[in-house]
């Protein structure tokens, strides 16, 4: 059903921590008008990431902030109502940086560029498993952890997005055990229920140190790190010889103004007397083999080898709050937000 | 000339933080005897080490701590006095990790095998450009920070035994800019005049972080980093993408039982920001490659491509003070002591 007005949600003030009640502002407008070579968009589902906490930070970073004024930017999948474009079409299902608002023109550019989705393909599927997220498991498992059979691996932030497919990976490449850090009874026994971890441990019931001791006692050879803080300390310190940990993000800093100024791991030697490497890395530098990070995902998630969550708002006045959600462990698996139904049906 | 006594340095009491006048005490005995398969070795020279103070420290480490009551570990050129083996014999000058002291009868194992010196190599320069300063210098550029034709390398205790060594390394390799980081105007004018880096920043003296931007305004490809704290964050925040940090040592955190307890770089997540990896190394792991990297060493020494700087101290009783002058930077190239000349003819 197409909306008589765009609603919005806009950048107003720059929080400095949490996002807070005036961080956006809700405005309705008109639909906008695709000019030549643009195609009108209606949003149907957005993807939420905590990196994008971080683009509301006025400082350099791997894309500019957002601006104030400014719709949130966020990627998402919306369908074709209007086309100028020979290459797209009214119903077809696109995935975009179409931001928290119900309709955008846009001549397909941006940072990830507009593509059509795979026929059958699900919007939902189409940010979870291989979203963003999911290809950030992919290319920082694989390229910067390298397990290798016989390995032990250890994902923080393991029922999230991209920590639950980063575990998994590891396991299908053959790494002996798998052990996830999570925060709930739920969300660890889902990781070595359904999700093929072979341990999980619970950082707000148990000593980590402690189980990181039982369960790998000759340390870990991949750390993959969603976390920061002091679970970026315990796992340093347990390190096996040539160990990789990969950096993928700092959860635990909230991705405020402050996350550059915050104690960093005070043990972080341990990296000499392990002839380790922590690596980082942007999944926007593999653009080029999305294709193929997509397709190897899903035959992974048709044999049964990756299991996946999803966590569903719906109704796009609550995405300030899902935001927030995300660094405060409320959401279980990938968090999105359904705004609507595809009005027309799907080419 | 062959002393009645055996004097000795031997641990007395762990320190804390810098190494006190009770750490170590002086000790004379006798003479020991060389058993079946040991030799009696005269030491000639020692060799001084940042890391030695970390061998101080009752923890788990690459190797284990100094024993209280044991003689101070150090790497020393020594002559052999009397053998019970075929491989060594009277007069032969060795290598070998002989410690504080005058004289030790050893078998030949250790951390580092006893070998012979090659004939003509002089005992300061086998524990110099040689040593496992110069060997760190070059596996940790060459395999861990990998310059390339056209990189910015910054390298920090520039003019330190392992930073020197490290620069012009890169510099060999084809660098286009070898940046050094040092304190005080001799040690920066050394290093580009004699040095082979292309500009020289003085910590004591320069805004660090205004000269990094002035020199890299694109970023460093490579940072060596002998130093931690202050100088690892401005450079961690001036990295090129994909810049190699090469974690070789925190002298700023002076090696004491608080080493892996001090606050880390609060912007390591510049790893991400610039995908980027910080790698750490133990010189040991390499040590089948030694043979090579001497050549290779005094090779670039002989063409003129490599100056190196010696500092040295002489007697065996300044042995703990010349260890402690490696934290306050009072030491100005690879820091040596004189214990004796050769007695023997050299074989």
């Amino acid at each position: 059903m197409r909306n008589d007005v765009n609603r919005q949600w806009v950048l107003k003030s720059r929080p400095s921590g949490a996002i807070q009640t005036d961080t956006f502002e809700w405005r309705q407008g008109k639909i906008p008008t695709p000019t030549d070579g643009e195609i009108l968009v209606r949003n149907l589902w957005l993807s939420f990431d905590p990196t994008q906490r971080g683009w509301l930070n006025d400082v350099k970073s791997y894309v500019p902030p957002v601006a104030i004024g400014e719709p949130m930017r966020a990627a998402a999948v919306g369908q074709v109502i209007e086309s100028n474009r020979a290459d797209f079409k009214p119903g077809d299902l696109v995935r975009g940086t179409f931001g928290w608002q119900d309709y955008i023109a846009t001549n397909g550019t941006g940072i990830i560029p507009v593509t059509k989705l795979p026929p059958g393909l699900a919007p939902n599927t189409a940010l979870s498993i291989l979203g963003t997220t999911g290809l950030t498991a992919y290319f920082g498992m694989l390229d910067i952890g390298g397990p290798k059979p016989g390995d032990v691996v250890v994902v923080s932030g393991a029922a999230g997005a991209t920590g639950s497919v980063a575990g998994q990976i590891a396991k299908i490449k053959g790494a002996r055990t798998v052990i996830g850090i999570a925060g709930g009874r739920e969300k660890c026994s889902w990781l070595t229920r359904e999700a093929h971890f072979d341990a999980a441990i619970d950082y707000k019931a148990e000593d980590v140190a402690r189980r990181l001791d039982e369960l790998a006692p000759g340390g870990m050879n991949v750390y993959f790190d969603n976390v920061g803080g002091e679970i970026l300390e315990q796992c340093l310190a347990r390190l096996a010889m040539r160990a990789r940990v990969v950096l993928c993000g700092r959860i635990s800093s909230g991705y405020g103004v402050d996350t550059f100024n915050m104690p960093g791991p005070r043990n972080y030697l341990a990296l000499i007397l392990f002839s380790a490497r922590m690596e980082g890395f942007i999944v926007l530098n593999y653009m080029a083999r999305f294709p193929e990070a997509a397709a190897q995902l899903m035959q992974w998630v048709r044999s049964g080898q990756i299991a996946y969550r999803e966590d569903i708002a719906e109704g796009l006045e609550k995405a300030p709050e899902t935001l927030r959600g995300l660094f405060t462990g409320a959401n279980f698996g990938k968090q999105l937000l359904k705004i609507a139904d595809p009005p027309l049906p799907i080419a």
